[in-house]
Parts: structure tokens; sequence; C-alpha cells
């Protein structure tokens, strides 16, 4: 059966589900998305997530057309309609079709777009989280304000396409002898002496709610956690190294660049943190 | 009576013309655009658009759908079917739509989007053409690969919705205390002893089509030119100031953030490569 889509108000078949090559999304990257796990037909963390949007497009003056309980109820409706036990759904909001192409926003009064469309993906088994994935480094191109959610994802596309014909699964983006964050993950170290790290929050990198929630998590435990930028060197020296993702929760990165992290094999913390992680997104599910 | 659009291979009405919500043109920004000049129903410079369609392309090893010629052939068929007599051609290619979001390129051989439209616009008599533009400036917080005519323009969308909101027409951008560029347009001073300077080209600005023209047109008749970056308080000192563009050729600049430019008028060398560009622009169309 052919998967249902959500384009302004309609749910129409995947193939049908088409928006006007005036929309500011397709001209200008003029629009911001998100990305929810669906586990057991329930959305993951989706506060977070809609609290983001409401964010991203409040930092470029973009006015969401619908509520964010409207915004749920559509999610949970696709969720629904498309048989999603384990996958994602994917939204993207953008400034709408005006009548021409012009840069500024729209002068008249026009909608902005709201598609919205699902997929499949056994994201709680996938093999990846029991092998852990390797990483590249690349210079991080990006704008300066990488804490809006845009759409304007050409650097991180040509990143991950960098890591794809490298045979690796993420690639980590390096500004300053630093790493940023990944092309779609946040980034973290276990050091030696048992303290979480992960870059603090700033334009510099997008707020990962998966990241938010691990180091709430964490910190409930007991558990060290330093928000603060680490290197590459520092990385490969830490005893774990870890990403997090809506779409991948938490997996261990078992080398950089080629070289092994620890024994490179996924550690003891990852694991930990990837449990406590998957007990949290079941428990408040929706 | 409705306009034309061109999408992938179909001439439709602009109300029909629609591209699927996975597009990677609406979902990532990866894609590439350029937008062409129309005078009494010809093309402007258009070798030199297409040049740089095929430059950016390569760079983020997008391929083409067609031959160039045969872009331009279609180029000139909108621009006929819709009676363009003055007005711009936008063209725009994506990496297509694949049957999922997934940040690296598609894996099966999913064919390239190409789209166009037309617009009508009085080109060379535009009002401002007469007054000139005032102009603010803001930080250019663009990605480092700029001279890729990509499609992830949200930060010039902010920075020309700041302008239009400051009663302005363009807005130059500022990173490390000189002139980068206009968020749609290139920027030329002429300073006090006659040199016309423009910034050098490379991965900071995008390569103009019309600056390259008038750059060259100025060479032919002995002006002097210098390619070097300056800055806000250079251009205030300066005789005179304009930008270049595809759809404004040459326009005056009169004033930057409020402060006038010289006599805060049009001067005569702006108004003197305005006219060579024109009769260039007429005696190359095709």
């Amino acid at each position: 059966m052919e998967q249902i889509a959500y384009v302004n108000g309609e749910y129409v078949p995947l193939s049908e589900a088409k928006v006007s090559v005036l929309d500011r999304g397709f001209l200008f990257a003029d629009g911001i998305y998100e990305v929810a796990a669906v586990l057991d037909g329930k959305l993951i963390d989706n506060e977070s997530h809609l609290a983001r949007l409401e964010r991203s497009v409040g930092e470029i003056k973009l006015r969401l057309p619908e509520s964010l309980a409207r915004i749920q109820e559509i999610q949970k409706e696709l969720v629904k309609r498309n048989n999603v036990e384990n996958g994602l759904v994917y939204l993207e909001v953008t400034r709408g079709a005006d009548t021409g192409r012009d840069f500024a926003f729209p002068k008249n009064d026009v909608k902005p777009t709201l598609i919205m469309f699902t997929s499949v993906k056994d994201i709680v088994n996938a093999a990846s989280a029991k092998s852990g994935i390797n990483v590249i480094t690349v210079p991080d191109i990006r704008w300066s304000r990488r804490d809006i959610k845009s759409v304007a994802l050409l650097a991180q596309v040509l990143a991950k396409q960098a890591a794809a014909e490298a045979g690796a699964g993420e690639a980590w983006m390096i500004e300053d002898g630093k790493v940023t964050e990944g092309g779609s993950s946040s980034c973290f170290i276990l050091t030696q002496d048992d303290v979480i790290v992960t870059r603090q929050n700033g334009s510099e990198i997008l707020p990962g709610c998966t990241r938010k929630a691990v180091v709430k998590l964490a910190e409930e435990r007991q558990l060290r956690v330093e928000e603060r930028a680490f290197s590459v060197d520092e990385a490969l020296a830490a005893k774990e190294a870890f990403i997090t993702s809506a779409s991948l929760f938490v997996q261990a990165v078992v080398s950089i660049d080629g070289k092994k992290v620890a024994d490179g094999k996924p550690g003891p913390m990852t694991n930990r943190l990837r449990e406590i992680y998957v007990d949290f997104a079941r428990a408040t599910a929706v």
C-alpha cells in the first residue's frame, strides 16, 4: 500500500505529495524541519522536538500554520494511517509559495507550507547499534546560525556523502580544532576519568533533542557530565565515543578517520546510556 | 493568461508546476540555480550563466539532466510561450527526488530535477536605476562555499528582509571588516583617484556574471580596475558606489547605513558603466 503524506491540510499518497516550484523551501531553503522517532507506534520525545520547532521558526520569523498541539495530532494521524510501528516522522514548514520569487518575506499574507511524511526503520535493532559506527572528519563549512534547524543542509549533504564514500556512518565536523557536531548527530566522549563530555549549546551547533535527554538522564543517575568542546585527539584518547540523534538514539563511534577509539568496540557506558535512553523513550512516548 | 513553467520535460501552467516533497531541493537545498535577464525577448549574457551553472553543479557533483544547449533551448521556448519582452528566466536543478530522505546522494539512478519559470520586469527602465538605492550592512553569516550558486539561501533571505524592513534596496554583507557582496549582487566602488574596485573572486563570494562582464567592459575601455576587498569606510569615502546583478544590471548605491555616498546621487561612472553594459547586453543577447 502506498504511503500517505500530509501536505497543507490534505492526506495524499506520497507520489502525489507535491509543493509549488515557487515554494520558498524549494527556492531559498526558507524552511525549518524536525524528525521524530516512532517506537511501538508512538512518538518519542516529541515535546522536545516541537519546542525546538517553535524556537527555530521564531528565529527566522516564520509563523507556524498550525498549533503545536495540532501538529502533533497530524503526526499521530500519519503514523496511524501508515501503520508505522518503528520509524520516523519528518515534518517541514516553509514560508510558503508567493506569486513570484523575491528574497524578502512575502508582502501578502502567504500561508506557510506544512508537509509531513513517515518512513519505516527498525531503530532499536539497527545493526550499527551493536557494531558501532566509523566516522570521518571534515571541516565545518556551515553558516554561523547552526542552532536554527533549517533545510539549508547542503554542507551536511556533502559531509555525509564524504562519509558514505569512505564507508563511514557519520562525518564529524571540525572548526578551530574542535568537533562541532556530526552531519546529523551530536557528539560525545567518555574521558579516561569517566566524564561524559559533549559540546555546549550555542550558535555553533544544533541543540540536539536526544543530546538534551541523554545529558539529563545521565545527570539524574549521578554520572559526571561536562558541556564543553573537545578535539579529535581527545576523542581518540577517550575511553568511549558516541553520537546521539532522534533516529539513531545512542550509537558508539568505534573509529575516527580510520583510527580506533579505545579497543574499537562499543563501550559499556555507551551501551548503558543507550538502554537508559530507550527506556526513557518507551516510558514517555505519546 | 496564466504563465507557463517548465518542470522535468513538461510545459505546464505555473499553478501546476510542482515538485515532490521528497525533492532534494526542498529537503536539503541540494540544488543550484541561475537567473538570466531577458531584454527585447532575448537572453542576456546567457553563455556566462550557463558556464557558471556547469561549474556550480560540478562543485557538488550534481549531474545536469540536460545539455547546456538544450537548457538554453528550453529557456528560449519559455520566453516565447510567455511572451516575455523584458524580465527574467529562473532555472533550478536539484539532485532529484529519491524514494525517501537520506542526506547522502541517492544510491539509485535518480534523475535530477530541472525546473524553470519566467517573470516580467522592466529592467532597463527600473526606477531604482535612475534614483540609485540605499543599502544597509549586515554580518556575513553564510557558509564558506559562496562560490557555489546553491539554493541554500536562508542567510541571504534574512539579509534582504532586514534591508526591506530598513527601506533599503540591498544588504551588503560584511566579514572581517570588508564587504563580501550584496544579498544578490556584486559590490563596486570608484575611488577618489578613479579606480573601479570590486572584490576578487574566491570562495568568499559568488563569481557574478554581470560583475565579470562589467570588469571586462571597463578594462576594454582602459578604465582602471582593481580586484580587491574594500571596507564600508572606503565606500563612504569613494566617489561612487554601485552594485551589479543579472536582474539590476548596474545600479548606483547612494547611501550605506543611512550615510550618503558622495552627494547621494548616482555618479557619472556608474551611469556610464550601466549604458555600456546595456549596449553589450543588447548586442550579445540570444
